[in-house]
C-alpha cells in the first residue's frame, strides 16, 4: 500500500505537531499485529532504537514504510483509507458528501446497466413459429340459434396452450362491455373457474376519470387506456371484438356484431351459462338542438379531438387577418355541464392557457382568452357538499372562469351558443355567447342494446333510463342466475314493499295465519326489519330507529302493525331510496361483488350439485345481497382539489389536494404499466410542460 | 463513544487471539494522543501495571474504557464506527454493500424529494394577465400588394417583451416549412441578427427517421415531434400557421393562406427581406392506379392511421365468422418500395409480431401473418452499400419477411396487390398478391407551391423535379441574395461548363486576349481547377489528377488546352455530378452552412454598408460555397442494423447495431425533451411491450 504524504501524516490523527509515535519491534502491540510485522522492512526499522521521527520525513523518505505502519496500527476502515483532514468538519462533511454521492451513482449507474441487459432479452431474435391446434369448430362454426347464425362454441385460442385446454370445460361466462365494472369483474374472477370471454367494440379498458388531463395534454391518450386483453389473459380469457346486439334468453345465446373495411356486417352468436351485461351509457342530448357542434367527452377520440381544436383555435386566433371580434371568439370556451366532468375540463384547460400558452403563443391571445361554464343548477358540483360546491366556485371565480348558474342551453350555433338564464325574478332570460369551442358533459342514458333489452323483457323492466335488477344484481325478468347487469347500464331495483308478503311468510306459517292479515308486534317487526335489510342492504340506513318507525306507522295505536300499515311503512322507505349513481366507483364495486360471488358459486356448485340442488336463488344461498358504499367523490378544479368523503364531511385544498388527488388516482389504476406512464406523463410536464401540437 | 462487545474485538485487527495490547500510560503512544488520553479512566487504567487483557473481557467489563482505547488508537473512520465482523469477508463485503445500497437508496429519496419541490412550482396559482402593447398595424394590416391582400407588417407578438421589439428593426427572414432545413436553420442562426419568421400548416417538427417506429408503438407520436413555437422562441422568431401560395419577388412578399373552420380561406402577404424556401417534397405516386387503397407514411397522422388498421386487421382476423382465406388475406401486409423507410417499417412490423402479438393474440393469426417486400431494382436498400443489402437480405429471408424484387407494382386493389414481376428471361410476369395491408414507400415529387415558382420563374429553372439554386442555394431567377432554397425541394444546380468564360475572363484580360480564344497552360489550367473547386465544391472529387485531365483533354497535343476542349473537359465532369440526395441529413446541413452564412452576412453588413457594397455577390463575399458531406446512412433491419458510412465503408450487427442507431438518433434529436420522450418510451416498451390497442 503506497502512502502518500498526507496519508503519513494521519498515521497519528491526534498527533498536532505531526510526529510520529515510536514502538520497538519487541513491544506487544507489534506482536500482536503479526501480518504487517512481519514485513522485512518494518523488522528492520524496529530493530533500531526507537526514537521520534516526523510523519513527513517518514512518508517521504520511507513511503512503503510509512504505509505499513499505518495498515500496522490501523483498524480495518469501512472505506478504506482514514478521511484526509480529520480536524475540518467542513471538509470531513464535503469528503462524506461526495463518498455517498460517489457510491450512488455508482449504484445507479449500475442500475442502467442492468436495466440495459433486461432491455437487451426483451427482443426476440427468431421468429416464433410453433405447431398449434384450433379446433376445426373454432374455424368452421355451426350454424344455429333463431335466426340461423354461426355459433362460436370454440374460440380461435381455445386451444392454444394447455392451461387454456383447461378451461374448455368450465362453465362459460360472457363479459359484455369493457368497462370500469367489467375489468373490476375480471380481476377479482378466479382464473380457474370459468372460461370467460369479454366482447367490446373497443380493444381497451379507459380510466375515465383522467380523461380531462388528456384533452390538454397534461396526460398522454395511452396513458389512460390499458389493452384489454392483457386483462383477459390474466384470467385465461378470451377477447373479441364486436359489438353485444341481442340476447336469447331461452337459447343462453348473445348475438354479436363487427363491421368489416367494406362496411358490411357480419353477426354470430356466443353462447353463454352466465351473461353480464356491462355496456354502460351513451351521452344524453337532453334534445338541445345543435348538439353537432359540440365537442362530448366520452371516449379517447373524444380528448383527441377536442385536444385538436383547441389548438387550432389557437393558431387561428395568431394570424394577422384574424379581426378582433373574431379573435375573442375563437378565444372563448364553453363548457356545458357543471359535474365533474365539467368542471375538471374546465380546471384543466385554465392550466393550459396558464401555465404553457404565455410562454410560446403572443401575449394578445393570454388576455383574450374566455372560459364560460354553464350550469342548469344553482351551484356546480351539485351533487357534492355544500362546502365543496363553494369551494370550486370561489376558485373559479378568482381563475376567472365565468360560472353561468341557473343556465339552460337552448341552441348551438356554429359561433354562438343560445341560453336562457333564470333572472331575479324567476323569469327565463335569453342570452347567446359567442364561443369557438363547446364541450357538451350533461347526463347520460340508455344505449341502444339496453332498450332493446328492457323492451324485450316486458313488464319487469320499468324504468326508462336503465335496465333494473335484484339486489343480487341480476337482471328482473331473466331466469335466474343467468344473466347480471351492472355500472351505468343498470340499477338496482328496491321495491321493499312489494315483499312485503315474502317477508311476513315464514312468521305467517309459524301463526297458521294468513300474511295479509296478521298483525305484527314490535319484536316481530325487528325480524322483519331484520330481513329487510339483509335482502335491501340500501334500505339499512333507513331502518334505524324501529321504535321510532313503529310509532310513527301505528296509526291505530293498536301496538301492532297491520299489513296496511306495514305496507305503506315500506313504500315511504322504497320513496326515500334513490337510485345508485352512474359513477365509476359503483361500477367498479358491483364488478368486484359479482367476482366474489361467481368464485363463492364455482366453488359451492359441487356440493350443490351433490345436493341436487339446482334451482332456486342460488345466489342467495351462497353469497349477501349487493350493498353499495359511497367512499367520496372527488375533484380537481385548477391546482386545487376537493374530496367530498360522505356524510358532511369534505376536503378542499391546494396543490396538497392536487397531490392527494392524483396519488388516488394513482393508486386505482389498473395495473402497473398505467402507474408507470401516469408517473412519466407528470414528470414531462414539470420538466418540459406540455404539448401544443396538433395533427 | 459506547462500545459493543463486538466492537471490542476490533481494538486490535490483526490480533487473532482477541488479546488486546497493552500499553503504559507514560508510553509516547499516549502521549501523543493528548486528547482521549485526557480521559481520567483512561489515565487510571494507565497507572496500573502492565498486563495483558482479553478484548472481550474488557469490553464485557469496561466498556466505556473499551470504547476510549479504542478511539484512543483508533483513527477516525469514514463512517464510524469499524465493521461488526472483522474477521469474515463475504459478511464485510454483505455490510458494505448494505451501507453502499442504503446510501444510494437515500441520495434517490432525496433526489425524488427534490424533484416533487421542483414539480410544485411549476404550477402557476394565480392567472397572468399582463398589460400587453399590441401594434395597431398588427391588429388591423394594411392593404396593398398585386393582389391587395392585408401585409403583415408587424406581428401580434412583437411587442411582447423588450427582447421581442427589438427584434423589430432588424432585417426580416421568412422560412417557409418546418422541416430539417428549416429547423436547423433556426437552430443555427444567432437570436439577434434577424427578425424571423416561420411559416408552415404544420406546427411541430418531425422527426422522420423513427417514423416506422411510431407506426408499431414502439415509440409514441409526441415523442417524434417538437412543437415548432418552442424552437421559435429560442431565437425570439415568431411562427404562423399557413401555407406558402405564391411569391412575389419584386416586391418582396409571400402569399400565404389559411382555412378556418368553415372552410373560407384566408390570404395575406408577409414581407421579406430574405426569404428561405424548405418546404420539402411530397410522395410520388409514379402513376399506379388505386393508391386509395394504400397508406402513406409521410407524417404523424399516416403513422396513427397505420397504427390503427393493423390492429383492426388483427382484430377483425380474431372473429370465428371470418373464413381462412380472408384471415390470410387481412394478415398479409405488403410494403411497396424497398428503401429505408420500407425496409424499416417491415422491420418494425416484424418486431410487434414476434415479440407482442404471440403473447396477447391467438396463436393461430401469428402463424397466419405474412409481410412482403415489393422492390422494383435487384436489391433492397440499393441506394447503400452491396454489402449492407445483402445483409438485410438474408436478415429478411431469416425473419420470413418475403422479398419480392425487380418487381413493379401495376395497380392496387382493395383486397390484392397486382404487380409484375421479371422472369428468368426477363420478361414480366404479371402476378397477384392477396393483401389486407399495403404501405407505399417509393419516391419523393415537387410539391404544387414548388412547380408554380418553377414556372414563374421561367427559363432559369430547368429542373423538371426540384427548384434549382446555386452553389449558394440561392433560387436561380431570383435577385440575388434574396431568395434561397434547401431541402428536398431544392437541388444545387452544377453547370461548370457554363461558367467558363468566368473562370477564363481574370487571366484573358490580363494577357488582353478574349476569353474565347484562349490558350491554356498547365500552370493556368490549375489556376482555373482551383477556381471551379471553390465555386463547386461537388466537382473537387472529379478534379483530383489535374495532369490527367490535361493531357487527356489535350486532343491536339499542343500542350495547351484551347476553349474548346476546356469547355469539352467541364460538361464530362458536370455529366459525372450527382445531384444531392433528398434526405434528412442534406437538409440538415444545408440549414445549417445558411445560419453560419447568414451570421457572418450580418456581421459583415454594417462594414459592407460603411464600403459601399450594396450589390454583386454578397454571398461570394462572406462566405464560402456550399458542400455536401455525405456521413452515411443507417437502417434498422429488425433487431439488427445497418450503417452504411460512404467509401465502401460499412457496418452490419446484430442487437448492439440496434443500440448505436438508436444512439444516433438519440444525438440528432433536436431537444432535451424529445430525448427524454424517446428514452422514456424505449424504456417503456422494455417493461410493459408495446400497446395494441386502437381507436
Amino acid at each position: 500500500m503506497m502512502l502518500s504524504r498526507r496519508s503519513a501524516a494521519y498515521l497519528a490523527p491526534s498527533c498536532a505537531n505531526g510526529k510520529l509515535f515510536t514502538h520497538r519491534a519487541s513491544s506487544p502491540l507489534c506482536r500482536q499485529l503479526k501480518l504487517q510485522c512481519s514485513s522485512p522492512a518494518i523488522r528492520s526499522y524496529h530493530s533500531r532504537p526507537a526514537k521520534l521521527i516526523s510523519a513527513q520525513l517518514l512518508a517521504s523518505t520511507r513511503p512503503t514504510l510509512a504505509g505499513q505502519l499505518v495498515s500496522c496500527h490501523g483498524v480495518r476502515y469501512l472505506s478504506g483509507k482514514p478521511l484526509p483532514q480529520r480536524r475540518s468538519r467542513v471538509l470531513n462533511f464535503l469528503y462524506r458528501s461526495a463518498a455517498l454521492f460517489g457510491g450512488s451513482l455508482l449504484v445507479f449507474g449500475a442500475g442502467v446497466v442492468a436495466f440495459f441487459l433486461y432491455d437487451a432479452s426483451t427482443y426476440s431474435e427468431t421468429p416464433t413459429f410453433t405447431d398449434i391446434q384450433v379446433s376445426k369448430l373454432a374455424l368452421s362454426p355451426r350454424k344455429g340459434g333463431p335466426k340461423n347464425l354461426p355459433i362460436a362454441e370454440v374460440q380461435l385460442d381455445d386451444d392454444d396452450s394447455e392451461d387454456m385446454q383447461r378451461q374448455k370445460e368450465k362453465p362459460k361466462l360472457v363479459v359484455l362491455g369493457g368497462g370500469w365494472g367489467s375489468v373490476a369483474l375480471l380481476k377479482t374472477l378466479n382464473p380457474e373457474d370459468y372460461h370467460i370471454t369479454l366482447v367490446s367494440p373497443t380493444n381497451y379498458f379507459l380510466f375515465t376519470p383522467m380523461l380531462p388531463s388528456a384533452t390538454v395534454g397534461t396526460l398522454e391518450f395511452r396513458s389512460l387506456v390499458e389493452p384489454i386483453r392483457r386483462i383477459v389473459a390474466n384470467v385465461k380469457g378470451h377477447f373479441i371484438r364486436a359489438a353485444a346486439k341481442h340476447v336469447e334468453f331461452s337459447e343462453k345465446l348473445v348475438e354479436v356484431a363487427q363491421t368489416d373495411e367494406d362496411g358490411n356486417e357480419v353477426r354470430f352468436y356466443l353462447p353463454y351459462d352466465k351473461l353480464v351485461i356491462g355496456v354502460g351509457s351513451t351521452t344524453n342530448p337532453h334534445g338541445v338542438k345543435g348538439l353537432e357542434n359540440c365537442h362530448f367527452l366520452k371516449d379517447i377520440d373524444d380528448a383527441q379531438n377536442i385536444r385538436n381544436s383547441i389548438l387550432t383555435n389557437l393558431e387561428y386566433a395568431c394570424l394577422p387577418t384574424t379581426s378582433d371580434d373574431e379573435r375573442k371568439r375563437l378565444l372563448s370556451f364553453v363548457v356545458s355541464g357543471g359535474g365533474p366532468t365539467g368542471v375538471e375540463f374546465a380546471a384543466e384547460l385554465f392550466d393550459l392557457l396558464n401555465e404553457d400558452l404565455t410562454h410560446l403563443f403572443p401575449k394578445i391571445i393570454r388576455n383574450e382568452i374566455s372560459v364560460h361554464l354553464i350550469q342548469s343548477r344553482g351551484h356546480i358540483l351539485n351533487t357534492y357538499d355544500e362546502a365543496v360546491s363553494k369551494y370550486a366556485e370561489d376558485r373559479f371565480n378568482r381563475d376567472q372562469v365565468e360560472v353561468l348558474t341557473n343556465s339552460r342551453v337552448k341552441e348551438v350555433q356554429k359561433d354562438k351558443i343560445i341560453f336562457t338564464q333564470k333572472g331575479p325574478d324567476g323569469e327565463a332570460i335569453t342570452k347567446e355567447l359567442p364561443m369557438g369551442f363547446c364541450l357538451w358533459s350533461t347526463g347520460v342514458s340508455q344505449t341502444k342494446f339496453c332498450q332493446d333489452l328492457a323492451q324485450q323483457l316486458g313488464d319487469a323492466q320499468t324504468n326508462r333510463h336503465a335496465l333494473e335488477t335484484d339486489t343480487h344484481l341480476r337482471l328482473n325478468g331473466t331466469p335466474l342466475g343467468d344473466v347480471y347487469a351492472i355500472g351505468d347500464c343498470s340499477t338496482v331495483q328496491n321495491n321493499v314493499a312489494d315483499h312485503l308478503v315474502t317477508f311476513l311468510r315464514t312468521m305467517a306459517w309459524k301463526k297458521g295465519k294468513d300474511p295479509e292479515t296478521m298483525h305484527i308486534t314490535f319484536g316481530e317487526w325487528r325480524e322483519v326489519a331484520q330481513q329487510v335489510k339483509k335482502r335491501f342492504p340500501q334500505a339499512a340506513d333507513h331502518l334505524k330507529r324501529l321504535d321510532k318507525l313503529f310509532e310513527a306507522y301505528d296509526k291505530d295505536q293498536s301496538g301492532t302493525l297491520d299489513f296496511g300499515e306495514l305496507r305503506t311503512l315500506l313504500m315511504e322507505i322504497d320513496s326515500k331510496l334513490t337510485s345508485l349513481p352512474a359513477t365509476a366507483q359503483r361500477a367498479h364495486q358491483q364488478g368486484q361483488y359479482l367476482g366474489h360471488k361467481f368464485n363463492k358459486m364455482a366453488r359451492a356448485a359441487p356440493g350443490l350439485r351433490a345436493n341436487d340442488v339446482l334451482d332456486g336463488d342460488l345466489d342467495e344461498t351462497v353469497y349477501k345481497a349487493f350493498e353499495y358504499h359511497h367512499l367520496g367523490s372527488l375533484a380537481y378544479i385548477g391546482n386545487s382539489a376537493v374530496f367530498d368523503l360522505g356524510g358532511g364531511w369534505s376536503l378542499t385544498g391546494g396543490l396538497w389536494a392536487v397531490y392527494a388527488w392524483r396519488s388516488v388516482y394513482f393508486a386505482q389504476s389498473v395495473s402497473l404499466r398505467t402507474r408507470a406512464l401516469l408517473a412519466m406523463d407528470w414528470a414531462k410536464r414539470t420538466l418540459f410542460g406540455r404539448d401544443l401540437m396538433s395533427w
